[in-house]
């Protein structure tokens, strides 16, 4: 007999296959289904996420400061393995790391949303909260995603199913997005809302000429592209904002995407700024995103 | 007036452009020019690449233990910044981490292979000891990579640059594939050659049912699509080969995959093996590369 727990029957609504397994091992998590997930995590409401597991602790400790929540000395402790992926849970924000790229991202995605309807959890965000080439862009300056368009400059995330390309719509919320801009304009954030590009690589993808290989394209080549997209409305490149608005739209969760700008790409390739201004750039993102936590939560700074 | 480091110089045979610059920052590793990279990495004749920065420790300890290198109690000091990827030193051996997925590994791959470069190293080969979903392959065994094929099942990698598609020829190295299957052959692990599938997801791309979303497929299609990869001569799928080959190849890099399968996607989905059996899977596929290196370096065991 096969003993169907009730949370993989709420999760079925959304994928019918999962009523077929007694337990779902969220492998890359290292969390399943024989966990008490409800206590866990049945109060998420925002699913916040950069690229390294520095970053999500960073930013978790950041969410526990601004929600009064006391933090060890020893430091917050990760939910699950942290062999691939870091997981923090601060009150109601998960604070997680995707890695790099869109096939990494959508691992996590997949995971952290299932784990989030085992939960029980309802009415859940994503913000990805990262770092990016600006287009235009000074470095430090905010940039708060009205749209994700490709390497193609389309307005769509490819993936390959069974063998064949699908096309999926990379969309927005547009409330969240307009929460964020309406916060920044009303914070000493310098923000910009622009259409974000992602890629699937950080050298060639992004018009680099500094990879390890010689480019098919040349200088010219390269700063018409720029210009050609920074025309379209690009003002920044990064590697996953198209799969967390894909996999959202499909899953219907409200998502949206703010970067900070860590270089202008108009004026090179190089990521020269010091580690001290990478974290400057880096907290302007993450401090957005909590004064628009605050002020949902209806939380006084 | 700019100073040419004699480095940049030797590296411009590949990439013209890298003679413009200064200082060449290889920012997700963390090291730069201007530090002694001949020094520090002039000697490296292997780079060993996995998943995960745990992976890329264990691997560099096995290394060392089978070198005769002496490993500190506190265990092995990553070289560089850790936040993204991991790299460990030991002898003539690289153990490194390059994240999930192609976009991850691209960035790696560009920077370890200036950095190479730079540091005057040469007859360099690259090797990916990774974990896989096996195809008709029972979980543990080993499976050395003769081929890839993208998700479509064809042997191409295709990249995005400057907006335009490049299919490259995923090709691995003949003579490196074939002395990994001699020396598997004459040791007691249990290896199979066969073709891989590297894909952009873990989910979807790969067929399965037990993702977040309502698959766009059926199980009967799933099956379908697994068996027709089988009789293609796929034996296993997992997400960075093909941009090792693809990459390789341009870069004139030997280049080869070793991973264990730690399913049998025939029969099933889900990853339910117990910590214990993955570490023994995992040792499998990199006691088999230090069985390789040993022998080309004249070490006796």
């Amino acid at each position: 007999m096969s003993i169907k727990h009730p949370e993989i029957e709420r999760e079925s609504q959304q994928n019918p296959h999962l009523v077929n397994l007694e337990v779902d091992y969220l492998y890359h998590l290292g969390l399943d289904t024989s966990m008490d997930l409800p206590s866990m995590f049945g109060d998420v409401k925002y699913v916040c996420m950069g690229g390294s597991p520095e970053r999500a602790e960073q930013f978790a400790i950041k969410a526990a400061e601004r929600l009064g929540i006391s933090v060890p000395e020893e430091g917050l402790e990760p939910v699950g393995k942290t062999e691939r992926y870091s997981l923090y849970k601060v009150g109601p924000i998960i604070s997680l790391s995707h890695g790099i790229g869109m096939p990494s991202a959508s691992i996590v995605l997949h995971e952290v949303t299932k784990l989030l309807r085992y939960a029980g959890s309802t009415d859940f965000k994503y913000i990805r909260i990262g770092t990016s080439g600006g287009v235009g862009v000074d470095p430090g300056e905010v940039v708060v995603s009205t749209n994700v368009v490709d390497g193609k400059l389309n307005p769509v995330h490819e993936v390959v199913e069974l063998g064949k390309s699908v096309e999926l719509d990379t969309a927005l919320d547009s409330n969240l997005v307009q929460s964020l801009l309406t916060i920044a304009s009303e914070s000493d954030i310098s923000a910009t809302a622009g259409t974000t590009m992602s890629t699937d690589s950080f050298y060639a993808a992004q018009g680099r000429l500094d990879g390890a290989l010689n480019p098919r394209y040349t200088e010219t080549e390269k700063m018409d592209f720029l210009q050609l997209a920074y025309d379209k409305g690009v003002r920044n490149i990064e590697m996953e904002a198209a799969i967390i608005g894909a996999f959202c739209r499909e899953a219907g969760i409200p998502a949206a995407v703010v970067c900070a700008a860590i270089l202008n790409r108009l004026d090179g390739d190089q990521v020269g700024s010091t580690i001290e201004e990478l974290e400057q750039f880096s907290d302007n993102a993450q401090q957005l995103v909590l004064n628009l936590i605050s002020k949902e939560l209806n939380l006084t700074d």
